[in-house]
Formats: structure tokens, sequence, C-alpha cells
């Protein structure tokens, strides 16, 4: 890992090998909130290296069929709750066009549907690039507090909706903060009652 | 029809053959607000029918597949617009456990997540239930504007979370106002960012 990365504060293990991502965890000096994505490879095959990483992590993001497996649990909201005895304090299951659910050990739960995209062009990288907005809102916060946590959500959301809209990186290349801004107040107005 | 029922304001016109609920509709005086709920059968064998129905109804409520089937579309958001074309102003899309969509025809939206429930005994009657919660709190309130049809959805996602976690009708039967008015709030706040 290059030095000027090791002091890192707001670190996402994207989805690998677990005995990779705690590698790589162990090089970083003192992160303040490390967040991890996992996949059914691992879960079938490398649960011990997983259970250990999960100790050592504050959040894991996951989608719905690996959650219902590493929990062995079909109810998500419970599912959760189940993992987070294993280790991370905050656990996000991300659900496709579903949308996607946060929950904090302290019982807290946030739910959000996707954005209502009409034009949906290629889902691969959705994932990720709400890993990433949820991550690089949190950085900029410098802060892990559950509404600070449900607003991040939001925003991997929209991100998420960018990416899908067009094939490969297109989609987000065409993308400004204001951008995804406004789709975020869009979003916020689409979900209240 | 009981003459009792003819001057009915709100009426949900459930699950039937389109012609029956043609016939239910024409002996009504005035109503101010009609939902018609349908399925895959009725369209695929009784599409004229159908859509003579539509013409005269306010809303169509129906669950993803159908919706898909009956705009032949498979994004809902442009279903459910497709649908408003062929007369009703508002659509209202369940999408189970993962919530869902109301649509008017100025293009105005409201998407919901299900309440996240941790006990799911028997999804049966879900939808009659959400029906029933949504016309219900439009009745009470004798308004069909955008915030009032957006909150009728709310109460009948929560209506539904009750009947499903419990087995027949012990789910509702169990259910007062006022625990279905604190899920409502529940629910707003766990859908607020």
């Amino acid at each position: 890992m290059p030095e000027e990365y090791k002091d890192s504060k707001f670190v996402f293990l994207a989805n690998t090998a677990p005995i990779l991502q705690i590698y790589l965890l162990d090089q970083l000096k003192k992160p303040k909130f490390v967040a991890a994505d996992t996949m059914n490879l691992w879960i079938n095959n490398n649960l011990a290296d997983l259970k250990r990483l999960m100790k050592k992590i504050d959040c894991l993001i996951l989608n719905e069929t690996e959650a219902r497996m590493l929990a062995n649990e079909h109810n998500l909201i419970t599912a959760a709750a189940k993992i987070e005895k294993l280790g991370p304090s905050v656990v996000v299951i991300k659900k496709g066009e579903s949308g996607s659910i946060i929950r904090q050990s302290d019982g807290q739960l946030f739910v959000l549907p996707a954005y209502p995209a009409t034009i949906v062009k290629d889902p691969t990288g959705a994932g990720d690039s709400f890993a990433g907005g949820f991550m690089g809102y949190l950085a900029g916060q410098n802060k892990t507090d559950f509404a600070t946590l449900k607003k991040a959500v939001a925003y991997g959301t929209v991100v998420a909706s960018f990416t899908i809209s067009d094939f490969s990186l297109k989609g987000l290349t065409k993308t400004t903060r204001r951008n995804i801004d406004s789709r975020l107040k869009e979003l916020r107005n689409q979900v209240k009652f």
C-alpha cells in the first residue's frame, strides 16, 4: 500500500478475498470508519477469514442474497441484526431496484427505495457506485452518526442511479455534484409523506 | 347493490371480472373517487372490458407483474405513465416486500418501501389490506390531492404489515387505530433523511 494511503480515515474494502481485505486493513494506521463488501463466494468458501475480517470492521455492505446466506435468515432486518453480532455495528443491505436497508446495532433502522429511474441501461457497477457515494459522503462529513449514515445511503442510492443510466462509466462521467445534489433532493421529496 | 351503498363517495372495486366491476360501478350515483384492482387473468383474457373499465375509474391498483403486463413495459415508472393514458389519473403499483409506487398523471411520484417487518407469517390478503387502508384513509379525509394520496399509500402499507404478521384475519383483528398510527409514525421516521 502506498505510504500516503496509510493514514486514510474512511476506508472501503471492496469485494475481494477476506484474507486480502485483512491484509490491506492491517496496513492502515488508524482508520475511523471501515466498511467492507463481500460476496457469496467468500461466504461459502472462506467463512473463517470473513468472520475474522468482520471483527475488525465497522460496517458490512452486502446484497440481500448474501445477507440471507451469511446470517442463515430470510428476514433481512433480522439478518442484519445477526450480522451485527459477528462484528460490524452497521450493516447495509442493497436490494437493487428495491432499494436498501441500513441497520445499526442499537436497533436504528433506515429503509430507502431505489431512485425511481426511468432510464436503466446497465446495472453493472451499481453496487460499487453505491458504496462510493456512501463512503464519499461520510468522509466528506467526517461523521458516522446515524443521521449522517442515512444521508450517506441516500447519496449512494443517487450515485448508483447515475451509473445504471448508461453503459460502462458513461453515466458517472456525465455527472456533477450539482446533478447528484439535485437528484438527492428529488428522492427526499419522493419518499416524504 | 343495496340502496344504501349507492351514494358511496369512495369506491374500491376489488379484483373480479372487469365486466362485473363496470356493472357495480354503473349502479353508483356519483362517486368521488373510484379505484379498481385487477389481475393477470383479466389482462390476458378480458382486456377490452378492462380498457372500458379503465376509462371510468380514477385509480388503478395493481402489482408490478400486472403493471408490466398491462403496459407492455418493464420499467415501472414508465408503465404507470402508460397505464394513465388508458384512463386512471392515478396508478398505484404494489411491489410486495419491495414497497409501492404511486404516480399521478401530472408526473408526481411517490415511492415507499414496505414497512420493515420482522414478523411475517402469511402474505395472504396483503394486497387487499393495502387497498383497504389506502381507501379508508382517503374516505376519512374526503380528499384526493397528491399529499393525501401519499399518506393513504403509507396507511395501506402499514395496514398490510399487520395483515402479514399472522394467519387469516388474526393480524388485523388485533390491530387498533392507535397501533396503526404509531407504526405510520415509525415508518415516516424510517424513510426520512
